[in-house]
């Protein structure tokens, strides 16, 4: 447990997992009162509560932002309207600097309306990211590129795998990194050798677990433990590549943990961070 | 259009298409009378009507046997029922034999019963392919194995890609290849380059379509065309790599085609194959 931070201070909670139930003022809070190390808020609470009023309370506060939710969507309008959606990420890019986040996360968008054409829609997303990256760099703000599951490739992501982010990493240059999310690449083969290729391009590490059933590929996501994924083998391997930030819990959950009281919520991410991300024998409350 | 079969004769029927409706004997003589080149039962279809019968009438047919549907599940019983699983494939292999099916399609089966450790799954596949393939060689039958959308990694198949289903193939030599379903691979950005390197070892190719939303992701498949699957440039792939056979429709629609009368799914079948796969301007009908 070497690159870990030890204790709930290696926990930071993605806004998500609570659903987005109350203020972010109060999610801040909360996750102060429960002793997460960290936080990762959406952009519509920045637009709901007003950026300068979170950047200051979040300044205040004990908490790491360990991410800006999120960038990306670059084919969201068409390859007509790739400026549009540059544009619109460098507001994004300037959000999370505002807030001191340590990246901006990128779901980097589906295929093209109307489309079948998985290659082209890559190839706008890489145009996109080269504008975009060239202005977060001036500003500061390590982008970070989240291959999603395969399941939405046609609709969200069309970059699936770590390979494939890697392999657009390796294109972009400095910059920008990978947030690696287990739910996304638990199942992937080629995993540990790609964690082992990210080594410092890692920029997040999300947790949360695969339902047997899922019931729904999108807000059906599972508490740690209360699914199939190593999460202890895959932690260790992101720490091993060198990775020493936050464990970030993010948990889309419709019917199931965004209908329980957020305090609930925390309680339960600290406990199941404990038991089965760290594989702690005893887990012991802040 | 060299390398597959022209006009309906190059297409097949999985009996799934029709969802089982009537029984093997009457969607032979559908496939026959609508023009199809081949045909690929299930397992329970064959029991049902038995074996020797639907073997006689397979033979007396106009029909291809494209494949078996299907073996695998390996790790269904376990570390300890392997032996099991391995019994039941070879049943499986005899009864591909006794249709005179080109391939027995095997979905080998996801994570073993209260297990998250998926090299664990992935090493007791190999080992029961390894006792099949010695067996399934003496018989004659190749088998084909069929890597699922990951989305499937859980609880069917712990073989997500082509690669590493030809890695598989590597490791085991000769009589063993794989299924190439667009359904599970079109996301996958080395696809082209496996098709590739499958060449020969391709022993099957299923076409359907990726629905936009997919509200089930296994039994909402879309009829080819009306999803976001480019098919004819994975089509005219698999026919450079050499593969000669039959197009064979698998469509697992729970709610739309499997609600429809068989005739008229066939019929669907025959137009969409040559508008959407082969890309043809005009289609005429038998």
């Amino acid at each position: 447990m070497s690159g870990f931070v030890q204790g709930t201070r290696g926990l930071s909670l993605n806004t998500a997992t609570i659903g987005w139930q109350i203020p972010l003022e109060r999610t801040v809070a909360l996750c102060e009162e429960f002793g997460f190390g960290g936080i990762a808020p959406w952009r519509h609470e920045l637009h709901d509560q007003g950026i300068a009023e979170v950047a200051s309370r979040l300044k205040q506060s004990s908490l790491q932002v360990t991410g800006l939710c999120r960038g990306g969507a670059f084919t969201a309008f068409g390859e007509d309207g790739l400026q549009r959606a540059v544009d619109e990420n460098k507001r994004a890019v300037d959000e999370a600097a505002e807030i001191g986040a340590k990246c901006l996360v990128l779901v980097v968008g589906g295929l093209l309306d109307g489309s079948n054409d998985i290659t082209r829609a890559r190839d706008c997303v890489r145009r996109a990211l080269e504008a975009v990256l060239e202005y977060a760099c001036d500003v500061g703000v390590p982008l970070a590129i989240e291959p999603l599951h395969p399941v939405y490739a046609a609709e969200r992501s069309c970059i699936s795998t770590l390979r494939e982010a890697l392999d657009l990493c390796d294109h972009l240059g400095e910059g920008v990194g990978v947030a690696i999310d287990v739910y996304h690449v638990w199942w992937d083969p080629g995993l540990f050798a790609q964690i082992q290729r990210a080594g410092d391009r890692i920029l997040a590490f999300h947790v949360c677990d695969w339902l047997i059933p899922t019931r729904d590929p999108l807000k059906d996501r599972g508490m740690m433990g209360d699914g199939v994924i190593d999460l202890p083998s895959i932690r260790k391997m992101v720490e091993t590549s060198g990775y020493d930030g936050m464990c970030e819990v993010e948990i889309f959950s419709e019917n199931d943990w965004w209908q329980r009281e957020p305090a609930e919520v925390l309680r339960s991410c600290i406990e199941t961070y404990g038991r089965h991300v760290m594989a702690l024998e005893e887990v012991t409350y802040p």
